[in-house]
């Protein structure tokens, strides 16, 4: 672990205690939201609890892992010899990214034809983008097999846009005018804030110090995490009340 | 306890963890989804939630054991003399097992004379199978005693797989098409998932090294638990989702 002064100690310590504030806060929104919304469309805010309810747990356990990783004493840091958890995010990872795209393939409530299919090549490929990109964010000082596991996992994260704008955006159509506008916003939110990722994976790279690169890395995930579970569950619940009213008014 | 380096020691660490947040989401998940299934299918959602809420509780008692069980400090793993406790993993099964079972039969809505007998049948078989293996899992060095105790225990477990292919599949032909097909879907997933344990139970006959065989034993059982009570609750709703809608269109 790198040496930190206080101020980038608790720099990290607050901004994940914000995320674990943001996680659980959104956990009860979602839970207490889905009744505001038609039948059909309660399993995508049930999926965005999941989502952010699990991720409240991991960053629950990364905060900690985080405060036994260092010792703040009389405004001096010193490594504790317990190491910081990196694995924490990846797990994550790997159970709520395939449920943020089943969220936003549920809502829009497509044929079963087209969304079952569309589910299962979007919940594979984020599962291999999640896989592949771990051996490298644990290589250490390895950058060679940070830079090879990193580009690997980029050839399921294009594909996955590949599927969100070719093929999902051939069904769009169909969809009402308003919800059309915010399934192509949810489609920017996804690319920016899944597009911020790499970036904060390739800070190593840019020739900064190890300390500000693990303050960096820390930072950029949590403040991503909170834009692409949160934030995004906010505009599946705007796309499901836009399509509950449409529903509403056709049965009218 | 055997010598496990950093990196056997942080897998194991890490799929607990996994498993932990598993079970919590899959929990939220039966509770929340039970009400988008008809009113005498709900039986079957709720018990899906006790058995991924006892397993949850249970993976945080695993976890703390294996955490207290050895110390990683500056990349040295260190045995604390603290014993791993692996009677959590029978506790939880035997009441999590018997639960799993019922929510099969529950969800098919047998006629009476037909599902109760065969519950009962299910539900005493399971919990010999479950008692019969302890003894042999910590007997520790006596691979004999290990052997004849998974023996014995493989007796109500071929038990359980004849009711469920002979006796229930016996009732199949009353069932919606689709429901046909996903109970032998969750049948082959029962005997997949519960064969696996048998499989992991006798990782110390294979010849590997003790460290080795923790490592495998411990992430053989947290997988197989995974697959066996999230995704089969995860089929269970499925199976009650296909036969409201049945009934909602036979009522129509």
């Amino acid at each position: 672990m790198p040496q930190l002064t206080a101020g980038q100690y608790m720099l990290v310590y607050n901004t994940f205690s914000l995320t674990i504030a943001a996680m659980l806060g959104s956990f009860v929104f979602f839970v207490l939201a889905r009744n505001l919304v038609g039948e059909k469309y309660r399993m995508s805010l049930i999926l965005s609890a999941l989502v952010v309810g699990i991720a409240g747990y991991h960053y629950i356990r990364i905060f900690n892992s985080w405060d036994h990783a260092y010792s703040l004493v009389d405004g001096m840091v010193s490594a504790t010899g317990t190491p910081f958890n990196d694995a924490y995010r990846y797990v994550d990872w790997l159970l709520t990214v395939p449920l943020l795209l089943a969220e936003l393939v549920l809502v829009l409530r497509l044929p079963k034809a087209q969304g079952g299919p569309m589910l299962w090549k979007l919940v594979i490929a984020a599962v291999a983008m999640i896989a592949l990109g771990y051996p490298g964010e644990v290589s250490g000082a390895d950058m060679t097999a940070r830079f090879i596991w990193g580009s690997l996992s980029t050839i399921p994260f294009v594909y996955i846009l590949y599927v969100l704008w070719v093929q999902l955006g051939a069904s769009l159509p169909s969809q009402p005018e308003p919800v059309q506008k915010l399934v192509k916003n949810i489609r920017l939110l996804t690319l920016a804030t899944w597009g911020f990722y790499p970036i904060t994976y390739c800070l190593p790279y840019f020739g900064i110090d190890p300390s500000t690169s693990v303050v960096g890395i820390q930072l950029g995930y949590a403040i991503a995490d909170i834009f692409a579970k949160c934030g995004y569950g906010v505009m599946i619940y705007n796309i499901a009340r836009l399509k509950t009213e449409a529903d509403n008014a056709a049965a009218a």
